[in-house]
């Protein structure tokens, strides 16, 4: 049970580095939840588009993961060079390096709802020290 | 297994709210990491300690949490009235509510790394929004 959770886990992760957006109907429910806002497929499809747009070298590489059903929960480090702004940081091509820690609930075999919280504190401590 | 990792962190939990910095030994390992800084378990004491008079009305309030050894990963949910500045942000007694997704490696029974993000930008959408 756990295994498949993390089978499930790596080809989701793997779906997202391929940006396959085709296939993400495998893994995401059509009636998404990320942070409190009902996104649906498309709308979680849409801000996964918008990431790669904005970051064009971004990669899901994930640290910890911890499976218990219906629960994953993932740590992901993230080392990339946002083109503009992120998350309201004047980050402009500079690279930064900062964690994702995210709660998933599966669902019927796919994620329903998502729980994420970006370590923005860092990238600010990045900008401030370089 | 998994029931132990709950029980034990039901009682970690429980042990911070009662600010019984006495029992914490019980819990963490003396040479605990916490986000990269080897803090051991004064250091961690100390923070624990700070946030509590930082924030008098501190409650740590366990939602979703997972457990597959070595690693705990929980989702906190706080609803407080910092005092002053938190997070570099001059919250001054409003009340705020935020998360945090926060993982733990437990070794030979104890807390020996941690691993949290707390939702700096909801604090910030917060401040911005009353």
């Amino acid at each position: 049970m756990h295994r498949e959770l993390h089978d499930f886990y790596r080809a989701y992760i793997a779906c997202l580095n391929a940006q396959a957006w085709h296939d993400l109907s495998r893994f995401v429910a059509g009636d998404v939840i990320h942070n409190g806002r009902r996104l649906g497929l498309a709308g979680y499809r849409d801000m996964l588009a918008e990431d790669f747009a904005m970051i064009p070298d971004l990669a899901f590489r994930p640290g910890p993961v911890v499976a218990e059903a219906p629960f994953i929960a993932a740590r992901l480090d993230f080392d990339c060079t946002p083109r503009a702004t992120f998350l309201g940081l004047a980050v402009d091509g500079r690279r930064v390096t900062f964690a994702e820690n995210v709660f998933y609930e599966i669902r019927d075999g796919r994620i329903g709802q998502v729980w994420s919280v970006i370590d923005k504190a860092a990238i600010e401590a990045a900008l401030r020290g370089r």
